[in-house]
């Protein structure tokens, strides 16, 4: 845990001292520095925000049957310039790959998520999913394209003596280094999938695409409004995209990058296609690490739950953070205790204020309790008034 | 200018204490804590670096004829999910624009850089160019749609009376949110356009490009080896893409995006393509400015300038940076003084390391002179040590 100590000078405003790990931690200096001069008492319910998200729980109406996971990792990140594959760079010390496989794993109706690896990259990945505690992750070996390590991906469920990875009704294919993809799109594809047989992710054209001649020259331009970007994820009945791998050829799998290319050219199947949202996009160079970063803090600073004990000057800061903090959904509670379950554990930023240092103890005690997972930093952040005793 | 008071404590390894706004500071804080035990001092020329880039020089000499750039800037950001339109969102404290506007103005080869902005933006676009002295740009009203800005900003050199901006030969079209433009590139732009009419850079497709149905359906996907996306910049004959606007229909003025397809439809141009790097993506989305910011960080940091003083603890720590900071261009030198100017002058990093306040302060004043074009922020780091004296 990052521990930050907010130590208000008399009469000046409150100053962060410390701070590293989170996009929180530049928000709430601003709106610290900006709680001045408190205003009266108001004791009430502190407790206001019982909303739950509850499109899991749509989820799991809509999808009863099997789904599982295809993630092809085998890439060796020439194109980022750096050592390591970009899907194993880290992002505030997690590896990206681990990002994309909790976006699978958190939702109750997504079965196995299939990792594939290059033979050189196994331990390193089983030492990922053990780290980061990925409990439906099955790490199998790659082919040498990603096209066989796709196929070696959906090979792992046509096994039937192995009982873990059953045969999925739909499977999912996505990226490695895709980690942006919400439960909706994820629904679309799954239940397009299932009744049309193929669905894919698709995104407008960026830049304008033309044929060149064989010389260098502009041939001609594609009219941009008949024409899109293939994205992923892609969904298919397991049967039909295992068929397609079973009946390609050589050069497809070899050249071929396209899955919804084969599910159409060898069974027929026309794929439904969907639009995603611009957070689809592939980490590709080593600016999209930086880029995806800047994602995750934003996306981590979204909520915080502000333990405020009993003292009036506490309470106080703790409505005025809650007020500014408008941007966020924060709950105000007085205790890091057992009762507050709720609030606890639907955030991983946790604000302590406090005049002692006793109770901060208990608090770190709390949120290292709830962070289960092990997948995001836990920020503390510790308000501790010097002045008032 | 930023400050870094670094305080060796006793024992302990050298620490920052302060730091802000630069990339420096997080490569400095690594290598100054890994500064412990200097080695024995070895006095000898701390001057060893002379290289200087040409690049420039030889863009002067293979450009004998008036170069000028058109940067349409008339978006509104819709995309970004940001209030601000895109070109004037800024990093690191200075607008996006202006770091794609100085990426022309540095070469001596490239004359007015005409900037086509919104008739809203007008007055914060004079406001840039005054506070980043951007000397070669002028300001003109664009339209309402990209090719109707790009026309205006090629009238502002059809008007004779005007000397400011006499009519170039050839003429370069560029995006305001593509910042990192090199001279390699557009002087191959620039001279390709000069030998057939038209030139334009491209890049690989990054995904696969698909056609639909009209009932969103997978028709069939491009094989990806014959297809590229149009990036910019691009360069014309001033006289063809004149001729090509002023020919242009109303149709390919509303809903028209590429510049190379009015020069083939228009005046029978085809198009030198030229593939340029991945960093001349254009600025979309929110997460794109996070991107860039980690860009010009590390382009900023490449370099340094240690002035180290006399005495043998200074110069020692000097040598031990050297050393550590391996991936910088570095520079060693007594002092900050006017027969220093070719070492001062190549960065805008600054490691003042001394026991006393004073020699610090010409330290400033002489970072601040070379501060000539306002466009960077200029970083001193003031290593003090508190121990020896």
């Amino acid at each position: 845990p990052v521990r930050i100590h907010l130590t208000p000078d008399v009469g000046a405003p409150h100053r962060v001292e410390c701070f590293s790990g989170c996009g929180l931690g530049e928000r709430l200096t601003a709106l610290v520095l900006s709680f001045r001069s408190p205003e009266p008492l108001d004791p009430g319910c502190l407790l206001e925000r019982d909303a739950e998200r509850s499109a899991d729980r749509l989820g799991c109406a809509a999808v009863d049957f099997p789904v599982a996971v295809v993630l092809p990792a085998g890439g060796s990140g020439e194109r980022m310039g750096l050592a390591t594959p970009k899907q194993f760079c880290t992002i505030l010390n997690r590896p990206l790959i681990s990002f994309t496989i909790q976006a699978f794993e958190r939702l109750s109706w997504i079965g196995t998520v299939v990792v594939v690896v290059a033979k050189e990259n196994h331990d390193l990945m089983l030492n990922i999913v053990q780290k980061f505690n990925h409990t439906k992750a099955k790490v199998v070996h790659g082919g040498t394209t990603r096209h066989r390590s796709i196929f070696s991906g959906l090979q792992a469920f046509s096994s039937t003596t192995d009982s873990l990875t059953p045969k999925p009704k739909v499977v999912i294919i996505h990226d490695a280094v895709r980690p942006f993809v919400e439960e909706d799109l994820l629904l679309k594809i799954t239940l397009a999938a299932k009744e049309q047989g193929a669905s894919g992710a698709i995104r407008p054209l960026e830049s304008t695409v033309i044929a060149t001649t064989s010389e260098g020259y502009l041939d001609h331009s594609l009219e941009r409004a008949k024409y899109r970007a293939s994205e992923m994820p892609q969904g298919f009945l397991y049967d039909i995209i295992f068929q397609a791998y079973q009946r390609c050829s050589e050069f497809d799998f070899e050249f071929g990058t396209e899955c919804l290319h084969l599910a159409l050219q060898y069974c027929g199947t026309n794929a439904k296609l969907i639009e995603g949202p611009p957070t689809l996009w592939k980490v590709t160079y080593k600016r999209d690490l930086a880029a995806a970063e800047a994602i995750i803090k934003e996306t981590l600073s979204m909520s915080a739950c502000i333990i405020a004990g009993a003292e009036a000057e506490a309470v106080e800061l703790a409505k005025a953070l809650q007020k500014n903090l408008n941007m966020m959904e924060t709950d105000v509670i007085p205790c890091a205790k057992e009762s507050h379950t709720e609030y606890l554990s639907k955030t991983r930023n946790f604000i302590h204020i406090s005049t002692t240092a006793s109770n901060f103890l208990g608090t770190l005690d709390m949120a290292k309790r709830f962070d289960h997972a092990r997948l995001y930093p836990v920020v503390v952040v510790w308000v501790r008034f010097h002045t008032s005793h």
